[in-house]
């Protein structure tokens, strides 16, 4: 796999990273702030001793976790890539945990390269406060009712303008995007709702989680899903869930880049 | 329960909380460093007008987490121990989480009156770094020979001179302590090590899990905990076990307060 444009060019690095969003400003390199690209970037310049440049499958917000984010970067030289994941989890802060790394074509991209998406948000709804995911779960500990809410993630299934679900001051123009499935699995204590899609808009998760509680209280209707998503406008929506139930579950790339980065029957 | 004398000396009650040691300079208040104890009864004093004291069961040092740390203090006056509890929930940070309280008679203690204690140190197995355990684990990936950990821990169970166990720095002049149980309960890529006594010297339960490892590992040999005690040479056990994969997880007091403070069938 070798040939002098791809020499010349150095080596592309895929890496599969997980973290701990509650120590970062987003993953998004911000100046003076403490965030995940900044971390990742910082930490490989040091390690290589050459400025590298890190891209990844997409921006988190302030707070929301990843079990599996996905970069890329190019390196002149350097170890083989399995050999950096150990050298980068001896130097990397303990909230940034890389999985694993690959060596990929030059035509490989951490996010133009995605084919979809999982979303994993999930539900506390012990009484108690619970030591062990109180850092990862948003608690919710009434009553809710989990056939009204799957029956209002079926309306959200399928391709549609998400305007509605979908922060206010978001940049992106077009608002359509495709949902393949929302799936609330219940264990225990635990709600997860996993939402698997072709791109997110900003908050989009989060809205879709929060309207979705709206609708386990009874505090909104699952019918009403199809006007709240044709009135395209915010208002309409339940409240934006908070950040920290929020984890990048899974990113899937095409076949020739193996599919889903981690096992899909890891997900319990 | 009221007589003059109780009300002279207002209420007592008993608080139990969990707390996440990740972000604490440990339990014992300490001037400038953010401590549990200290949060507590800055969180206490503002909400009830006047200067709150808390007592605790024990120190936990700075990183060891709590899943059940029982602390009692005295009010002049204040709502009902239940109704406490649900403001605290609002006023604590995060990291501190009230589980729940009682008025409890004067005589109580929360250090004074425990009959045994609970800790659990968790290992984490698993060949990659674990989102959501890395913070109340230590990571421990190589080969482990369960039973000769339970072979050396059973050495360790009884009334002994622990001398060899504790940080050399301790203060305690007597360094006997009796062990009823250490228990080692695998699940998954976790190893949870369970062990009760009727108090703990300093660092003991660390160095415990330090010197299972070593067994573990093959590096010491379950044999030679018997000569390792008779030592009363801290160089002879194994190392002190990192702070993050230790949890107080359970306080017992005499019948007439109720026993253990979390139901043991919750334990798994």
């Amino acid at each position: 796999m070798t040939d002098s444009i791809r020499d010349s060019r150095g080596n592309r690095i895929r890496l599969v990273i997980a973290y701990d969003g509650a120590g970062f400003h987003g993953f998004a390199r911000q100046d003076g702030l403490r965030t995940v690209q900044g971390t990742l970037e910082e930490t490989l310049t040091r390690m290589l001793g050459t400025p590298i440049e890190v891209y990844g499958s997409g921006r988190t917000d302030k707070g929301v976790h990843a079990r599996a984010q996905v970069v890329h970067f190019d390196v002149p030289y350097g170890p083989p890539a399995e050999r950096m994941v150990h050298v980068l989890r001896r130097r990397l802060p303990a909230d940034v945990m890389p999985l694993w790394a690959d060596q990929v074509d030059n035509d490989f991209h951490a996010r133009f390269s995605v084919v979809r998406k999982t979303y994993r948000y999930t539900l506390y709804r012990g009484a108690m406060p619970n030591l062990f995911l109180y850092r990862f779960s948003w608690h919710v500990p009434g009553e809710l009712s989990l056939s009204a809410m799957r029956e209002a993630a079926a309306h959200l299934v399928g391709r549609h303008d998400f305007s509605s679900f979908c922060a206010s001051s978001a940049s992106q123009e077009d608002k359509v995007r495709t949902i393949y499935r929302i799936d609330l699995a219940g264990a225990d204590d635990q709600l997860a709702i996993e939402v698997e899609g072709n791109g997110f808009l900003q908050y989009m998760v989060r809205i879709i989680v929060g309207t979705l509680v709206k609708v386990g209280e009874g505090r909104e209707v699952a019918d009403r899903i199809p006007a709240i998503l044709a009135a395209k406008d915010r208002s309409q929506a339940g409240e934006t869930a908070p950040p920290h139930g929020l984890c990048l579950w899974n990113v899937e790339y095409p076949p020739e880049y193996g599919g889903k980065v981690v096992d899909p029957r890891a997900d319990l």
